[in-house]
């Protein structure tokens, strides 16, 4: 996986695929700066009138239904019907899934209408699509890396016919057939808002230039960025300080460190 | 003072309270990162259709008018409604009051309809909406702690039936009955946006955890964010460094340096 | 240019200009800390209940269409015709134009309904305003400066009556008469979100102050704020790391830097 994850960032370094973000408020000015220090081109955008057009331009599509309103439902299920018509990949990560009625039905909403690639969230918003018995209390993450949590992964992966690509402590990506673990990262990158929805973001950018690889590439994504934190945290174990090492670190990140430190194995 | 917020921000780093945030679009990033680092677990959410829901999950409210627009005063009423029902504390911040009429009539239209907890801004903000005679100009302060200030700010909680929160060179906090006066903080907290508004945030997070105390809650919030700001500027006098030195600090604070430096005296 | 570049300065950091902003989401909270850094009080708002007011209290308008919509541009035409009526400059970043139709639509729509005073752009952007031939892939710059730049810049500035300001490795400001070229600014900037938009803002800010004398205080702004980059990449050259220390040379930079290493000239 180290090979393959130093290919993917040379070939985003190098052709800087432009990724189309709908994207919450929160999160647009990070998940901008998280994907250009990767080396990608960001380029934000909602309004339904540019919203075919804008993703006939783009190399990946990412969706993320944080601070959703109803209006811009639309423009993403737009944008994912161009995305998917073009053949290139749709990330949705879905902030808040199991929070509310809303947040939850434009996700179910979403998978309908639209092919999503790669479904990014923490355990409890994942599985709150499939399952309505687990109820996540705002965006936190309740579950962990554990053979019956691998076990239901693959199966929903399947069903779902899209990639899960699941954030904890140990990620989880598969789909269905194929599986990886993902050790890199570290507990402070929950105390930055936006490190999440990034990797959403970067999971895109590596998906973009994947020439269909998509779940090694998701791995890949998962396992550079990851290690973007193991590094960053050595500069600093403090929320603003790691934050910008870790922005720094997604920019200066190479093969050496790749070859060294990356932890992505499949089960 | 020093032992009970050492004690409130023990519980907030403990329990993570969900602090519900509808705000502007400016301060979405750094309220969050502001509650994360505080020990918080933020929410930003504004759309109509989920409001009720998220708000029954939230353990305080924060509404601010920034950047605001007709469709959200109404999230914002409905919230607050929500918030007043199950009795958590709704911390206001009255942005730009006095600028225009819009604003303005929105904050009445809130005070009308809802039981507010808390009201924080700078002195013009807070007394424009007392009283038409003061017209901010932007969203900057304009007057400074003193007797008159003190009783007039004495008067209107007790008229408004909430806390007053009052931020400037030295803050004021009332409910007409108890006044505290807070010298912590620093000038170069202006030069960095959003750290008013996070103050709001802050608030909240300190009121979600205080059992009803909020006069005294909103004391100990206001005294450990100036504190957090006196520890920063020691790192870096620059808004750039002190921005990250200040996101570390609100991370890193503890009661020995509550029990050193708080400066919250009853008046 | 140094002595005048100091005087708007100093006259920036003593009567801190309310800019009024309309722009968009991924760069509001770096825009506001962009221009509290170089001592102007910044203001965002675009709800139209509150346009003409709120432009009534302004010393200048930025008006920047990226993630635009369409309830926004009317707000931009209300906001820039009160700005007209005041004389008050009006600085427009046309974020995007020539990606989508929408977004070219918008900015001709705003061109002839509105006087404008600066066009701040990259060279693609700016040119797909005059010539459809130009089409932008997202908002990255792909035409550098050179004679024949010049010369098109400087008709187009005739035709548009306004001034042009393109930003690229070197920059060029020209209002058809006379015409400045920048050679401060640093490649790094380009990986950092909203620094292009933050530039119009700050152009807003010398211009709020220089009394008429617009193409020169464009100049200015530009010099400065490359300078500003200049200063920074010597603390970092991680954008990270660049971006907080930009912010603090915005505040800290002072008559001595500009007089030693301000690059602006006229040709």
């Amino acid at each position: 996986m180290q090979s393959y994850t130093i290919e993917l960032l040379a070939k985003i370094r190098e052709k800087a695929p432009l990724i189309h973000n709908i994207t919450n408020f929160v999160v647009m000015n990070s998940s901008a700066n998280i994907l250009l220090a990767t080396g990608a081109s960001p380029v934000m955008a909602h309004c339904l009138a540019e919203m075919e057009e804008m993703t006939s331009l783009a190399d990946a599509l990412v969706l993320n239904v944080g601070t959703l309103q109803e209006d811009w439902l639309e423009s993403m299920i737009c944008a994912a019907k161009t995305a998917n018509s073009r053949g290139i990949p749709v990330i949705l990560d879905p902030v808040g899934a199991g929070a509310t009625t809303f947040r939850t039905e434009a996700i179910q909403k979403i998978l309908q209408h639209c092919s999503v690639s790669v479904l990014r969230g923490n355990c409890s918003e994942v599985f709150s699509i499939g399952s309505s018995a687990i109820k996540t209390k705002g965006v936190d993450s309740s579950l962990s890396f554990s053979d019956q949590m691998v076990a239901t992964a693959k199966a929903m992966a399947l069903e779902k016919k899209c990639i899960l690509a699941i954030s904890g402590e140990e990620d989880c990506i598969t789909d269905g057939a194929k599986t990886y673990r993902v050790r890199n990262g570290q507990p402070i990158m929950t105390k930055v808002t936006g490190i999440g929805c990034g990797l959403s973001a970067v999971t895109a950018a590596f998906c973009a230039v994947a020439e269909g690889k998509l779940v090694e590439a998701t791995a890949a994504a998962f396992g550079f960025y990851g290690l973007c934190g193991d590094l960053a945290v050595k500069v600093s174990d403090k929320p603003g300080s790691f934050q910008v090492a870790f922005i720094d670190a997604l920019y200066s990140t190479g093969a050496e460190d790749i070859m060294r430190s990356l932890k992505v194995t499949e089960v």
